[in-house]
């Protein structure tokens, strides 16, 4: 299993990228990491760890695309930067996996461009996993199409319920539509159109139907389908509100405590780090022929470490095979 | 200030629309209600009540529009529900407000088909107030508006910023865009429309751009502009992960507490006080030649008292006329 790393993505780059590979090589031995950057900055850093394993080399490329850079004008100007060059290495099968904490739109427009898409696949989309009051649910797009039509919703569907089932081991995912109302007929074309189409679907036993915003978050579906800008502001908005709550909640609480604000402020450390992203490991932009993981940009070297892991599993689940398999059967 | 409120709407109506007007009408000399719905039943609760002050009154309706029914469908075969004789008490000048916990698709949609707009509005919309890290935050609109436009959305930054200014006292209220990027140029057809709109409007000294999901709760702008499906969404979103924290939250604290765990319980109540919508006025539907509020259909006495002098201080603030004169000189 050969992953390309892109060792120029994310807020710390390339320092976590380079430790979150040699963690991630030392917890998985049937891994090959291939550090994509500035060759000469990486073999410094590498240098500076001590670790010599086969399993890690270096991949050289021309600058990065910045978390501020717009992704299309940076990719033209930089065709040789680090997450165009770890396309490539997928696309030429070089590698199996590809996995970056850079800039987002980035990962993706690269991927666009390189049309490396699974057999039947329409557009990909972003998958996340959120901790609901029950479990974990799969949102699905949150943000690789801004321009969805129905029968890319459909396809999300599809796809998300096999990452559900195989990634999540949930045997029998329940799917739902994000809608602005629980009746039939709510809502915009998009989702009218949508909510048709899983109606009739192979998928119709599974398919729980529209699911409001409030349900996200109570566990009412595994599988909540959406287009891309509605599930980037969901999934950004819930970051939002975590961070207000997690800085609100200690603070009101802990005041009203006197011997034991010590053990309170242990616990509230503890949750958290249970909600942070460098716990999960990172979304997959599924449809794409081969892996492909994105990970938040103020990602740590824990988190690149479970991506890699992540993007192992992934491979390792023929999730891709099983993708090909349904969109073929539902056509 | 006389208000028209419909008090066959909400999970607990009447009982609470009843209670609820009599402790406005106590709080506020200057207001007098009318409780629209059934007749009978209405005279039997006040009865009971054993409140006889003249400044409340009963106006009989037939029927009214369930939590569960399709608006439109409903409001043709009950053309005298209490929302529709509301918004008729209105368009006939015979109150100045209208408050309703019922079904919100069927407030809404009474009201567009009184076409009792405002001089100059395109399409009203919901405002909300949201608690965020450094105050509060108007989010519009949350669902009046499906099929929003860039004229629409700049018309709301437009009404948004006159209500954050007269209702929470921010004396010059940032706009934000909700977007997927903070960079220009991001997003779909209809942000991309609506940023040029304001960077190019007089209101172009209060826009701050783009905000993305994360901002919102962070405090980055006190008005932020979006279309119904997507601030719908992020509503019930923000509903649904409160509810969930408010679970979980506590759960986790409070096993780790020994003697002072009654202090924590008792911290996290309060708390969780301070996030019930029923301590907040309910939402304006902004736009329309009146004043209407709408309230959560959870809504208790406190909360529909809560509105209820809200829609006074909005019609005593006289924010339609400025709304009416803001527009008129940025067509």
């Amino acid at each position: 299993m050969r992953i390309a790393l892109d060792a120029m993505g994310g807020d710390f780059a390339p320092q976590i990228n380079v430790q979150g590979a040699i963690d991630a090589l030392c917890a998985n031995l049937d891994l090959e990491v291939q550090l994509v950057g500035d060759a000469g900055d990486l073999e410094r850093r590498l240098a500076e760890t001590g670790y010599s394993g086969e399993r890690l080399s270096i991949v050289p490329a021309d600058g990065f695309v910045g978390m501020e850079e717009k992704p299309t004008e940076a990719l033209r100007k930089k065709p040789r930067s680090s997450i165009a060059v770890c396309w490539k290495l997928m696309a030429t099968r070089e590698v199996d996996a590809i996995v970056s904490a850079g800039n987002t739109g980035g990962v993706v427009a690269a991927g666009l461009w390189s049309r490396l898409f699974l057999k039947g696949v329409k557009r990909p989309g972003i998958a996340v996993v959120l901790p609901t009051l029950t479990g974990r649910t799969v949102l699905m797009d949150v943000g690789a199409n801004p321009d969805a039509k129905p029968e890319h919703l459909y396809q999300y569907a599809v796809m998300a319920q096999i990452y559900s089932r195989e990634m999540l081991g949930i045997s029998h995912p329940r799917v739902g539509l994000m809608n602005i109302g629980s009746e039939d007929g709510k809502g915009n074309e998009l989702v009218r159109g949508t909510h048709q189409m899983l109606s009739k679907s192979p998928y119709k036993m599974d398919y729980v139907g529209n699911v409001e915003g409030r349900g996200l978050y109570l566990g009412e579906a595994d599988v909540v389908i959406c287009e891309g800008f509605v599930g980037n502001v969901v999934l950004k908005v819930s970051e939002g509100m975590a961070s207000m709550f997690m800085r609100r909640i200690p603070d009101a609480i802990l005041k009203s405590l006197h011997s034991e604000k010590h053990l309170a402020a242990a616990a509230f450390e503890n949750l958290a780090h249970s909600y942070e992203y460098n716990e999960t490991g990172g979304a997959p932009l599924l449809g794409i022929d081969g892996v492909c993981i994105i990970c938040h940009g103020s990602s740590d070297a824990r988190s690149i470490a479970n991506a890699l892991q992540g993007a192992a599993a992934l491979h390792k689940r023929n999730v891709n095979a099983q993708i090909a398999d349904a969109l073929a059967l539902s056509e």
